[in-house]
């Protein structure tokens, strides 16, 4: 599996305060965190930072530990339950509690035609379009600096045909066609913060995705990256199907955000259920073998897409089990312990894809250094710098007395 | 069923040449043409005018009965066979012939992954799309006037991921994308003939087709009318799928042809086969039952479709049985004679949806009329005028004597 494209290889000159070369040192490098986005859900940081819960400090503690990228919960519905009273202050503090311990925190979504907000349908289509225009701009311009990562739309292949119930977006998705409102909701979200990453995310991942992306692309809708659900309550989608999906999807030369990954512990859901809200159980029980399994195919999945250049970020749904459908979904169980799948990806997110090494200048100050992109702690003795390794290019690294 | 919309309901002034009304005269009213396009293959022209093939007198005779609209074929690989050789000539000929029947000519088609040259597979993809676009801007060009309309690009959906063969066209399209390579080639074309109808044509009729005409139409790619196919040699579609696929389509806003139907009068093609070219017979004979049957689904069809205001033209495929697929698909048999679905389509083109009638001026030579969308001659005594009826705004209407 060639990781070339994940790590910075390349000749660092490493100098004190004054610019002298540090001839012939010992240079700690250690990794402190990825540039790849290693993502899960952030939900339970919520009821931890904005109501003090301590029953979830646990769960964010050992959370911490893997993640460097959490999606928080923007589903209008919720989030603006009557008009005009939101939820600011509670996700506005934990996306800063997130910021402040080095997490990237995404806003999930801005427009979906599910959990939307009831109130809406008193609107007529104009008004509803005006409104959520006007919704974007507040999130997307008020969470500015502490949120610069949206899904903007969610699902939108579906969203136009959806006829599980009526809902405001459905609505004027009918009336603007899937790519005029797609650059509708993106050309308002680029005015309100020119430099967030905005993403349009789907669970279709067929060529009826592929023709969408083509035409938004065309039609000047300014994508960040590509975002891909893959839910697999019903199995694991296999090496196969995921190569065959990112070569697909590969092709735009975006980058490839797996935005809401499920691979679950306990039995499967069956194959017949076609919307997997349909499926309503009781409990849902992880099982011994099903968390070895998970664990084993998390690892496949994980290593397949960081073995792909275009995959920039990978996002795990549910942290505990007993989220989404009751599924044994998480990498811990409802009692907060450790499952396999846990340990396992901690190995590979801080251990085999880590760097964490010593190396010795020459009589330049100089070192080759090969460490995976993200950011380090440079130390010599007294001396300590932070950096980042992101590319091949030549770097010099000045180390100030600690 | 609701014609209205393709009928001229107004009230018409005939006056004498000096602006004097025609008061209490009986006007003759006879319909010339349709302003509705019923199309057919007029692949059989060509022998008949190029060559003079005698054979082909009646076949286009019968033709001429019928319609005002002729498909020629521009298929590359055979329009080019050596690259600089081209069929100009004949083709030319033949659609000047039928213009001056009356006879509207489309070109079908100007980009395609099948019946492609082979000769373009010796050049790198730069090339083959720069020869692409001159072969657009060669026929669009020299074709005005006599050819003004166009299918400039067919099968998109299914054109980079179609794998039964290597060609030169699935190149360039994996290379720019769908939506990237119909914008090119409408482009061109519109910029040769900015006065041309121009059309995207496809088989595909599912959500893939309208996501990709979606984006077309928000990348600002000059559609002038949405082409789909209804070949139906698996059987007839039937009311339910005809008017859910007018449903989906008519959304846009765009003009609907319906550019390659096909209904046949012998046994149905197994649904098994995929792609209807694999379907290869020494004979498929016509029978009594499959022509009552296949008139009965003429009729229908052309119900249904004339009743729908976005369609405004109707193109049967084959003319006559044992073209495409050897199929019994025409409105004659091979042996020239005419099949019950003639009659039938004659009687609704030339009979029913056809106006042929007397009217009477009151004292300030004043008539209301009521006409099926189209060219007339207007005659009372030995006064004549030729007139368009086709909206329902007043019109005075200026008899000369002939």
């Amino acid at each position: 599996m060639d990781l070339s494209h994940r790590k910075a290889v390349k000749t660092v000159t490493f100098t004190d305060q004054s610019g002298k070369p540090l001839a012939g040192r010992r240079i700690s490098i250690r990794q402190k965190e990825h540039a790849f986005l290693f993502g899960c859900g952030g939900f339970d940081f919520i009821p931890y930072v904005s109501k003090g819960d301590r029953e979830y400090k646990q769960v964010t503690d050992s959370w911490l530990e893997i993640f460097n990228y959490a999606t928080l919960p923007f589903y209008w519905g919720n989030y603006e339950p009557e008009e005009g009273r939101t939820d600011f202050d509670s996700i506005m503090k934990t996306a800063a509690y997130l910021k402040d311990k080095g997490v990237k925190v995404k806003g999930h979504p801005l427009c979906w035609h599910t959990e939307c907000a009831k109130w809406l349908m008193d609107y007529d289509n104009d008004t509803i379009l005006k409104k959520q225009l006007e919704r974007i701009d507040r999130e997307v311009s008020g969470y500015a600096g502490i949120i610069d990562m949206w899904d903007v739309i969610n699902e939108v292949v579906i969203m136009p045909i959806f006829d599980k119930y009526d809902n405001a977006v459905t609505r004027i998705c009918k009336d603007k066609g899937r790519v005029g409102l797609i650059k509708e909701v993106f050309a308002r979200a680029h005015e309100s913060n020119p430099d967030a990453l905005l993403l349009l995310n789907d669970f279709n991942t067929t060529i009826d995705y592929e023709i969408l992306i083509d035409g938004c692309l065309n039609a000047g809708v300014p994508i960040g990256a590509i975002g891909i659900q893959s839910h697999q309550h019903q199995g694991y989608w296999g090496r196969e199907k995921l190569e065959e999906v990112l070569e697909r999807f590969s092709h735009f030369g975006l980058s490839i955000h797996f935005t809401e990954n499920t691979l679950i512990s306990g039995d499967i859901m069956p194959a017949y259920i076609e919307d997997l809200n349909d499926w309503q159980v009781d409990e849902w029980p992880t099982t011994p073998e099903g968390e070895e399994r998970q664990a084993r195919e998390i690892e496949e999945m994980y290593r397949i897409l960081f073995a792909n250049p275009h995959v920039e970020a990978i996002t795990s749904w549910d942290y505990r089990d007993g989220g989404w459908l009751k599924a044994p979904s998480g990498y811990i169980r409802e009692d907060n312990s450790l499952k396999p799948s846990y340990e396992m990806l901690k190995g590979l997110v801080k251990k085999e894809w880590w760097t964490d090494t010593e190396i010795t200048t020459d009589e330049n100050g100089r070192a080759g250094v090969e460490a995976f992109k993200g950011q380090y702690s440079i130390d010599s003795d007294n001396l300590h710098a932070d950096t980042d390794f992101v590319d091949n290019s030549e770097q010099t690294v000045v180390l100030d007395a600690v």
